[in-house]
Order: C-alpha cells, then sequence, then structure tokens
C-alpha cells in the first residue's frame, strides 16, 4: 500500500532528499564522518550553510541588501524575537487572519507587558471563524510604525494571501512558515520573511529569516540569541546551529532548483490544489470552509462532510487506505489535505478517488 | 584510513546510533514515513518523545519532582532563559570556571539591563586563564538569592567540577553540556539541569532541560517559547519539536542504557582520559594546562607541544592521519581531545602512539 503523509508540518519530504540523506549519513562527502558529527566550525559545514543560503537566495530571488539567518526555536520564536528587535518604542500593526497571526499578535501583547512597544490588531477575521482574510485601509496605519504582521498562508484554516496590501510606506513582516518555495513572491515587497522549515524547507529545528539589513536592530537586544544583528554578523554561528536541519535544508533547495524553481513548484501547486478544489466544488457531500476562490491556499485544503459522524469514518476509513494525517486541526475539526511541494500529484488522484468512493458509499 | 572525531561538538556519535538512524530513515517503524516527516502529533512521535524521556530519567536516575524538558536554541538561550524564569527580582551568582560560564555570566548582565535580577560574579578564575576552578565560601552567599550557576565541565579549558559546592541552602544550577551523561552526577543535588545536546545527547538542535518542580516560574515570562512551566506543561509541544534530534537522542540513550548506564560510561571515561593524562604526563614534550589533577576534565583534554609552531604541524600532521578536529579552541590554541562517550577507546591508543611518533621526530 502507497502511504501518502498530509500532515501539516512536520510534513513529508522529497524522496529523493531522503534517500540522499540515508546514502550518505555514515560517511558525508569521505570526510569518514556523519554530516551529524560535523562540527559546525568545520570546512564541510561552512560549505552546506554557504550553500544552503546561496540556494535559497538563488531560489527566492533574495536581494543583497537582505540578510538570510538560520536560527532555531521555529515560528513561535519569531513571535517574541521580532518585536523585540524591530519594534522598539514604536507601534506594530497585527492583521490576525488565522490562528497562527492571532498567536503572534497575542505574544507581542504578552511581550509588550515588559518590553516598550505598542502591538496594534489591525484587523482580524476571527469573527468568521477566519473564514476570509480580513481587510484594512492603509490610511489606518501610523507611518512611524515598526512593522505590518501578515501571515501569507493560514495553515489551519486553508487560506492565502496573494495580494499583497498597501501599508502606508510601513514595512511588511510575513510569518511564511506554510507556503514559504510554495508561492513565488517577491522578497522586496517584505521587510522581513520568517518561516519554520518543517513545511517546505526541510526537518523541523530549523527556521529562515530574511530580513532587509536597514531594519536590523541598532541596539543590541536583551538576549544575544534573539538578536538579529548578532545573528547576521555571525552568519548564523553566533553558538552551534542545527547543522542537520540545514544540510537537509540544502538538499531541499536543490531539490527544488532541479525541478524548475519556484515558478515551477507554484505550477504544481496549483495543479494538485485545483485537482481537489474542483473535486470538492462539484460534490454535493464535500465542503471547503473557504469563503472565496481568490483566497483559497495551494498548500493546506481543510474540507468537511455532511457531518461530525462521516468526517470521523472518512479519517479512519482514509487512514487504512494509506491517506495518513488527513485530519484537520483539532481546533477547526473535519479534514485537511496539506499538499507542499514534496507531495506527490498521484497522491491527490488517488485522494480524489478514495473521496468519490466514500461519498458514493456515505450519501 | 580509520577516521577518528575529536571535535568539541558536534561531535563523534555511536555508529551503532547512526546505522540504526539510517536503515529507518525512509520508514519509520513500518509506518510508510521517514522519522523526518513525522508529525509531532502523531502517535509514533508521542512514543518517541515519551521513551527518549523515561530512558533519560532511568540513566541519571532524575526524581519524579523533576520536569524534563527538551528544548531548542542550546546551552545559550539558556543563559537568558535561566534568569527570565527564575531569577526575576532575586539575585543570581555565577561561578565563572571558563569561557561558557563566563558567556552565562555576561548574558545575564545584558538581561538584567531590561529585566529586573542581580547577577552576581560569586568567583571566577580568568585571572588565572581559567586553569583551575575558582573558589568560594558558601555564607557569602545570600540564602534569599535564586540560584548560583556553574559549569560542570568546561569545554574549552579541560577542566571539570565533580566534588559540587555548597551554596548556603541556595539551589544549584549546572551548564552540564559537555559532560551529562559522561559523569555520573547525582540529579537531586541541583535545581535545574541544561546540556546542548551535541556532545553526549545527540546532534545539535536540541536542548535538554532538568528542572525541579518547585522551581519552574510562577509568573508568565515575556516570552510563551522561553516560559519553562508553559514548555513542561505542554510536554515539550509547546510548538513544533526538533523531532529528528529528539529521535536521535533517544537512540543515544538506547545505547547508553545497553552498554551499562552512567557508571558504565564514566568507568569508560575515566579509562579513556586516564590513558591520555598518563602519557602525556610522562612525557617532557606535552603539556596539559591543567593546574590540578583532580580538576581535569574526562571528557575534553587540552594539550601543547613545546611551541605552537610545533602545534600547528602537529594539528596539520595529525589531520593526515585520520585524527580529525583535534586543534583546540580558538581562543587558547594548542590541542584538545574531546573523548566523549562515543569516541573509542582504540582511537586513544591510535591518538598516543601517533602522539609518541610526533614527540620522536620532533623533540
Amino acid at each position: 500500500m502507497t502511504i501518502y503523509n498530509f500532515s501539516a508540518g512536520p510534513a513529508v519530504l522529497p524522496k529523493e532528499v531522503l534517500k540522499k540523506a540515508q546514502a550518505e549519513l555514515l560517511d558525508y562527502a569521505a570526510s569518514g564522518m556523519s554530516v551529524l558529527e560535523l562540527s559546525h566550525r568545520s570546512s564541510e559545514f561552512a560549505d552546506i550553510i554557504e550553500q544552503a543560503e546561496r540556494l535559497l537566495r538563488d531560489l527566492m530571488g533574495i536581494p543583497d541588501n537582505y540578510k538570510v539567518l538560520f536560527l532555531q526555536g521555529g515560528a513561535s520564536t519569531q513571535f517574541s524575537m521580532l518585536p523585540l528587535n524591530l519594534a522598539k518604542g514604536k507601534k506594530a500593526y497585527y492583521v490576525v487572519a488565522g490562528s497562527w497571526g492571532k498567536k503572534a499578535y497575542t505574544e507581542a501583547v504578552k511581550l509588550a507587558k515588559s518590553f516598550p512597544f505598542e502591538p496594534l490588531l489591525l484587523a482580524s477575521s476571527e469573527e468568521d471563524n477566519f473564514r476570509q482574510l480580513p481587510s484594512f485601509k492603509a490610511d489606518e496605519i501610523d507611518p512611524e510604525a515598526a512593522y505590518v504582521h501578515v501571515t501569507t498562508n493560514n495553515t489551519i484554516e486553508g487560506t492565502a494571501l496573494y495580494d499583497l496590501p498597501a501599508t502606508n510606506g510601513v514595512p511588511l513582516v510575513a510569518d511564511m512558515s506554510s507556503n514559504i518555495l510554495a508561492f513565488d513572491y517577491r522578497v522586496e515587497d517584505f521587510g522581513l520573511i520568517y518561516a519554520g522549515a518543517q513545511k517546505n524547507i526541510g526537518p523541523a529545528g530549523v527556521t529562515v529569516v530574511i530580513v532587509r539589513e536597514d531594519l536590523l536592530n541598532s541596539e543590541p537586544t536583551l538576549s544575544s540569541m534573539l538578536d538579529y544583528r548578532i545573528q547576521a554578523d555571525n552568519g548564523s554561528l553566533y553558538n552551534t546551529p542545527p547543522t542537520f536541519a540545514i544540510y537537509l535544508a540544502k538538499l531541499v533547495f536543490e531539490w527544488v532548483k532541479d525541478l524548475g524553481g519556484l515558478q515551477e513548484m507554484e505550477a504544481r501547486n496549483r495543479e494538485k490544489s485545483g485537482l481537489l478544489y474542483d473535486f470538492i466544488e462539484q460534490s454535493d457531500f464535500y465542503q471547503s470552509p473557504v469563503r472565496y476562490q481568490k483566497e483559497r491556499s495551494l498548500a493546506n485544503i481543510p474540507f468537511v462532510s455532511p457531518s461530525p459522524d462521516l468526517d470521523a469514518k472518512f479519517i479512519k476509513e482514509a487512514g487504512l487506505a494509506g491517506f495518513k494525517n488527513i485530519k484537520g486541526h483539532r481546533s477547526v475539526g473535519g479534514m485537511r489535505a496539506s499538499l507542499y511541494n514534496a507531495f506527490p500529484l498521484q497522491g491527490v488522484k488517488d485522494l480524489i478517488d478514495f473521496m468519490a468512493r466514500f461519498e458514493a458509499e456515505n450519501s
């Protein structure tokens, strides 16, 4: 039985990447050492992290005036690190379009109790259960603010931000965790981008931060590990970085490049998600909770059957048929198919066949 | 040619562990998924992290009133996280016996500029270039203080703390990064222990924190990710943990247990380091910078030849002969042999043979 892993993250990785990692796990580049054993100060690892950065710069078209950092702690650590570095004494706006955006805002509010800055809720669609993106007017934004924070893809709710909002000249900061490398954004449109790796970059344990140099903090923050400038000045080697996760990220970047880069990834993701959306749309049995077609995520596709009982039955039978981790997030229920870059087209086709059978049997 | 990796971290891992990881890298426990692809909410990963914790509890004899956390950010993040959680409004003492202890203290001083607590330098041996451990009297310590911070093994300088100091009833907090699982400490003697994994636990990217429950912070800290209580309440799953690093740690714990546990590890480390120390001592050519025998590290053994030129020659020729990463830390020069748990006895014997030949050819 073919196993398809629909997990929202940690998620499916390219088989080619896993095979390469497996083949060289005991002896990296004829060093006689595993890549897991390489000193982060060794020439071998210096090559790995330099190549990883260069590949990511090529893939995303990252301009020279942006720094690329490989950090630890996940996007959740960025929720605090971002305002600590960029927002001191300033306003910081949050657009809350999903659970993760809400977490980012909530963390900012928590931090503001002991660190001087002013987090502001610019817009939220929580009242609508995040079934659509919230809207706002650029002239509501104080042009002196530190940033406007958005989430480019709402992993749990299945919406995504493709048309970036006007922000009255204030830098746009994005949590891009669940669609980095999957949709071809222009890095120049952002002041800072951060992303946990465990969807489209590699394994859990490394977080990519892309930050415009002029936004780097001018004063040290309260912790060196949470200081973008220190991390940038040390090339992400201020302390021991998560070396294996960076190595795997490098392999994934090579895989994306070999396949044709971000335009190709986006095209493939449109094809994969399009098949599933089309199927859901023609069905009277399945429904998408997302309100507008133009806001549908290419990466995370939530859907429901006519009842929670049928949802539970679907998840159980799907699991037995090899469709793993298709249960929706515990906060929203239903099902969710996460179709990241490494998820194969055939898996979508097979899922649709299964969905059709399940519909015939249960409607 | 056999390659011996003397790296101070990331460091040599048990071959058996690497082989097991390699064998199951594409299909973990017949799940059809790589362990790298497992959702951190899956039953498979729940088993992994539970087993990892249980094994570590068994190995170290961790009492039930201590929490075990698997975090990110390395020991360097603990330098800030520790006082943020434990020291609010209190005194916190630092014993500085090496470069890492100094970093811990320096970070505390940095944090104290924006967070209310009082870091105090209790003792330092920096004036003696950390060739010995500093001493202090227990009655210098305010019994109301939050903690006394020590480093149990000084990775760079090659000293270690075996006889724990009296602290006037104040909890002892230890950075145990470079000799956790290598020396059989009693966990009850500490209020909190933290350790980066990349020496004796596993790969870089996971940090173990062992904290006595009554020391957990009673108020939230400024960041959820830096909040011991939140991490403890969520079983280290507040956000996506470094799943693969935790999996490898579990394999290493199993390996240590299979070999006989911490007493056996300590005995092996005494044998390995003893051979090298004895050889250095009988030699007129090599010298250890460590002042007292009883303070010698079982894990990191720095030594010098009669001149920096000969040191450079030694490092070069050793590298060509398969003895990798034996250069001393850039801050102290000379050579350093890191003999962590996974470093084989034969490698020490072969190194001694090489050292004898080098001495004969160059003295």
